[in-house]
């Protein structure tokens, strides 16, 4: 019950926050990026493509951790960590949502040729945070 | 050489931004967390105590990646991977220089009894940003 996401966490994911998503690369050192971030209220949830090094890292090694913190108040944050599960089924819709929510247009701009989007929801098995 | 700090890294870090720092648990799980942050031109460094979990982790695992985003610009930012290497002499002043920076007073407010400060410094093995 302590790992779950409490309402705070979800209305602050809910919002146009910058996370910051780890990874472990082969070598075991970790990898830091800033990220679009969302929620379903359970899982914690980010939109890669198939082959790009977030993907490949946890199809190696699973262990995923999202931190994010308010831009404005930075004492209100969440962290959680876990296991990516990728889900590419509503991936390409999904990140229009993103789009729509972060940029506030109605397509994600940035898709290349051939890109596959996927999914990564990340179930805390592990909740930090204010 | 790709892989030390630019200039405006420096700048970044230099401003009180918040930091997310990542760790390695025990088993094999990541630590996330908000933490303030500073640079000496080579190393991104971080204070944190003797026996906290940061410090604990480091010292089995040692690697850390330390995230910075501006919380005015979020294209701007700046990932740094590497080894931290502890640093015990001169932590007590640091914390206070921290403090001076992130919350304007002369002293940090939020020592405990016997703590023990340590700084974290990480040479860039990989260094991302925009």
């Amino acid at each position: 019950m302590a790992n779950k996401l409490t309402d705070a966490d979800i209305e602050l994911l809910k919002e146009a926050q910058i996370a910051i998503v780890t990874t472990v690369n082969p070598d075991g050192s970790l990898h830091s990026t800033p990220t679009w971030v969302d929620t379903d209220g359970e899982a914690v949830i980010i939109n890669t493509s198939v082959g790009r090094k977030k993907h490949r890292n946890i199809e190696q090694f699973k262990h995923v951790s999202i931190c994010v913190v308010d831009s404005k108040q930075p004492y209100r944050w969440v962290s959680v960590s876990g296991k990516g599960e990728f889900e590419t089924g509503g991936a390409d819709a999904h990140i229009d949502a993103m789009a729509k929510k972060y940029l506030g247009q109605d397509t994600y701009p940035f898709r290349t040729e051939g890109e596959v989007r996927v999914m990564v929801r990340v179930v805390p098995t592990k909740r930090l945070g204010s």
